[in-house]
């Protein structure tokens, strides 16, 4: 299995989600500067492998930062943090993942030791994002049964994580256990992440995928036997509302009208009790190109206005459950989310 | 205003929509063939626009055929017809007006009568449907507010049309009226009718329009201030259900949860009482590579297995209300509908 983000020490390897299912591409880079271009630019997408790469970043600029004084190094650290923060504003899991690491930095004595905790926490960021993937598998897959065949939308999948993905999460473990899942997937306008990148993964691991344009959801719903769709998440909610890709709240609202089970995989560092419901996620706005043009060919009349929103927020009513790697939690979300979250190991 | 379908004698002149919104070309069809392929091959689409284009086409055949005997030439223009019929199955206003030619030609007592019938009559239905749209237009318009702002989906507009549009009537009689509508178009994968075609048409007129891609639609209704969905349709049933382009469904699901009225224009020759229900309309199932390739550049992974539903099937209980030239229709469809077409002039 790829692993789409990988540290080495004086750069972080990232795998061109752009340039997918084509070319193989990796970016190397060996500067905060380039690791957030490549989440400006999707080329790392997917809210956990944003938050990895920006913390194996910090870790590539602290091994080459060259001041040997602990104040002067740890506010660089902050401003470098900020830097890295302003690439994308929905996920929070990105704004975790800095702040996780620059907790750990503060503890230090000296620039040293330092680099090592930044290091130590990034590689353990990663490491315990295989293993909430997994344990939001194993959860997930709690949830289906043998036969079954589910709808998603965007790429919740391996190469938005560590490993496994979270929404793909019980495809992989499915098929490990000889279980057979299907799956239809968005294309996920404008980007196509769907057509893109799930089916590429779940092809390459052999799950039985069929492609959908987005606007088909409806129509498979009404004819196909589809047990369940899952969605990843880019931020949830103390209240449970969600904010995923463009298109999720849609799905929602059709699962709702077709009695079908609407499920949201969402890793703990995804939920944000500080946000208290999703009137207060922002929503990120991106260029009219994206709609508008097609590898450079345009595809409607030059002028043309555009809405471009890349999220949208469904409100927890429409959410069945949501899939953690502590559990699933079915309504009363306020008071569930809260109490996962507090049995967390907490930030400094 | 362009015409995309004109009658000139010896050949039917067809705006190749799929060359919109970059190239205005015209194809020059001199056979029955050539006007199936433009069918088959979307470069003319829009129910009302296919059922012109193959009226003209037997015109056009009958202009040309060599034969002076009445039985053998109706014989052929039989066989012309169930050719030009087998070009796409769902929308029923293309057999429609090939029915209605075959039968006046059926009236003629020689060849030559015949050839003039059948011109006529496919130029009374190029006329009749520009005086349809308008009185759609004028039904449609009744139901808005100046200042309101609707989302459609696909083109039910002017070149799919003999003028106005169907859906997209009302906003072009608001234009002439100095009524302010705008409108939200949905790009309508996957041949993007909505970029290339709505939205170009629109903008031509002077209509402000914005475009967004169809997984934005849910986020759209809950955000901006849209106050009705309007729709052509391919097909409606006795019962109501309606059948137009894939993802009409999802939006009538989305307008009925967030409470805004979903209305389909229907000219009357869509109406089809031979069809019980929705689950009687074939839906028509298009190539993978209209998915998978965009501009022949493939944008999904070789070997991808794909549902390609050109069309899906309203249930009538979604719909607010049927906008036919004879008047609106908002529920008991299965009776008002036949009360409506027993008002038609019978063929015979």
């Amino acid at each position: 299995m790829l692993r789409s983000i990988a540290y080495h020490g004086d750069h972080v390897r990232i795998l061109d989600q752009q340039r997918l299912p084509h070319d193989t591409v990796y970016v190397h880079c060996t500067t905060t500067a380039e690791v957030w271009e490549c989440i400006k630019a999707l080329k790392v997408r997917g809210a956990p492998a944003i938050g990895m790469a920006a913390a194996f970043a910090l870790a590539v600029w602290a091994n080459r930062a060259s001041t040997t004084n602990l104040t002067d190094f740890l506010a660089s650290l902050r401003r470098e943090r900020d830097y890295l923060a302003s690439s994308r504003p929905t996920a929070v899991n990105l704004f975790w993942a800095l702040d996780r690491v620059v907790a750990r930095a503060a503890t230090a004595t000296n620039v040293t030791e330092a680099r090592q905790l930044i290091e130590n926490e990034a590689l353990a960021i990663q490491k315990e994002d295989e293993d909430v993937c997994r344990r939001i598998g194993e959860h997930a897959l709690s949830l289906m049964n043998d036969g079954d065949t589910i709808l998603t939308i965007c790429n919740a999948g391996a190469i938005a994580t560590a490993r496994y993905g979270t929404a793909l999460a019980p495809l992989y473990l499915a098929k490990e256990r000889g279980i057979h899942l299907s799956a239809y997937a968005c294309e996920t306008r404008p980007l196509l992440q769907g057509s893109r990148l799930t089916v590429w993964e779940l092809q390459q691991a052999g799950v039985d995928v069929t492609l959908i344009s987005d606007n088909m959801a409806a129509h498979t719903l009404a004819t196909k036997p589809i047990s369940a769709v899952i969605v990843g998440c880019d931020r949830v909610a103390a209240n449970g509302d969600t904010a995923n890709k463009i298109g999720t709240l849609g799905l929602a609202i059709l699962a709702k009208e077709f009695g079908v089970p609407f499920y949201v995989a969402a890793p703990l560092s995804t939920i944000d009790l500080e946000t208290a419901t999703g009137d207060a996620i922002p929503i990120e706005e991106r260029a009219p190109e994206e709609i508008t043009h097609f590898h450079g060919h345009p595809v409607a009349p030059s002028g043309t206005n555009v809405f471009n929103p890349a999220f949208d927020v469904t409100p927890h009513r429409y959410i069945s459950a949501i899939i953690t790697e502590k559990g699933i939690v079915r309504d009363n979300y306020q008071e569930a989310l809260a109490g996962l979250k507090q049995s967390e190991p907490a930030l400094k």
